[in-house]
């Protein structure tokens, strides 16, 4: 059986009401998206505060050690404990700290701030991801995968200021986040991954946020082949995708889409 | 006379054109905006790299040591030279590295990513800020300067991705910026503001981003009484604004708007 580590499961209320007056001087219940700060504990040491809605906390830790590559498999990870009364995660691992030591002394080493650094230590390995060619999209499975992810953006109708990303096979959604943090959405889908054993080889990844640079490594060294976004995209994360070969769909909403990169694998009527 | 930096005058363009195929097969010429690496080396330490559209890169760093408190005044900031063929922004400054090891040996101390270290220190701080409870905000001033905001927001219409800023004073906009990154934007308008010798008690921010905690932090401590957005806000946001006194109002499009906190400054017709 494949190894699961021991988890909490404690998510925030997504949504709180706020009173606000509106435009014709009435005072209107308005629900508005949670967010709170997430202090994560690795083996008892602070790594970092994310702050997030809090929705899939376990998940989201877990795909953030994942894509900051502070560990290697989910195998490394024992427990992941989340309490909200102290707004703490702690993670106990299996082989200790030394990978996060050395991630830390080199980050030390030349910036102030993991952003830079970890931008830096995503592109040093962009080189040896391998995409399957041979996957295939059709507009149709597009269309109704665009349908389906419509339906479940339900924090953002009620509240908005929340980043949402579905993993699909096909049109099945397979796993909806959202979150108030665009990468974190991004994380959380990651972690869900590992716990599910599921990869990325036949799978498309959807965001309502930006294809910037980090958005598309993070896919591509997710292994997904399919990137589609409702909004736009960057330059660089226009390089990054032309680089790595992944297909790149944006402005994707309800019968029209951009088709950007690895036209090869998408396949019209 | 104020003291001045010495600075480079070193903008990207701001949008890129790549092909796209929409969905009725035709091929599109594609304005997306630019999105480049911009290390910042302070005395020639490495301090992070930023990724920014890169149209107002001396303002950004300014701001961005500011909103940072790595640097206590623009007195400090002696040259601000950004140079793109190396992606780098060099800064020298007269007092040396003091402050910025201090910080930096805290947040290295205390984590692993900038990120959290610096929500941290920027929330120690917010007990002693002051806003000006006599300044005024009508909803006639509001609406007009909505109404410059929406021609003023170039890059957004013609390539998305991008988040603006604006600091306006009354309905006359100062001073608009617009970046990939949302904290971009705020970082480049507190830079100007120093750069400009420019106070913030009788003016108004307004950005088309969230109005998360950090956002919220931020515009307060640049001293600035009202904070308008287009988009939505979250629990913290909410909680901060109302801890530090702010005027905060949401969801302004057109005639329309919700007012949060801080609505004694606010005077309906």
């Amino acid at each position: 059986m494949a190894h699961r580590p021991r988890l909490s499961a404690a998510s925030r209320p997504a949504t709180f009401s706020v009173d606000a007056c509106d435009e014709a001087g009435q005072v209107i219940a308005t629900p508005i998206a949670g967010e709170h700060p997430l202090t994560v504990y690795v083996d008892k040491r602070e790594v970092l505060t994310i702050m997030t809605l809090g929705a899939a906390p376990e998940a989201l830790v877990i795909g953030f050690l994942r894509n900051q590559r502070l560990v290697d498999s989910i195998d490394d990870i024992l427990t992941v404990q989340v309490d909200w009364d102290v707004n703490a995660a702690a993670v106990t691992t299996r082989s200790g700290l030394a990978k996060l030591e050395e991630r830390t002394a080199k980050r030390t080493a030349t910036t102030g701030c993991g952003q830079g650094t970890v931008f830096g230590d995503l592109m040093e390995d962009i080189g040896s991801i391998r995409l399957p060619k041979e996957a295939r999209l059709s507009e149709a499975t597009l269309f109704a995968l665009l349908d389906r992810v419509r339906v479940h953006e339900s924090i953002y109708k009620q509240a908005g200021a929340v980043h949402g990303c579905a993993l699909a096979k096909g049109s099945e959604i397979l796993v909806f986040v959202e979150d108030v943090g665009r990468h974190n959405a991004v994380d959380a889908i990651a972690g869900w991954m590992w716990l599910e054993g599921v990869t990325g080889e036949d799978k498309i990844f959807y965001t309502t946020g930006r294809l910037t640079s980090e958005m598309v490594i993070k896919a591509a060294q997710m292994g997904i082949p399919f990137l589609v976004s409702r909004s736009g995209l960057t330059k660089m994360g226009h390089d990054i995708a032309n680089q790595v070969g992944i297909t790149m769909i944006g402005r994707a909403v309800n019968r029209r889409y951009l088709l950007f990169t690895g036209t090869e694998r998408f396949v019209r009527p």
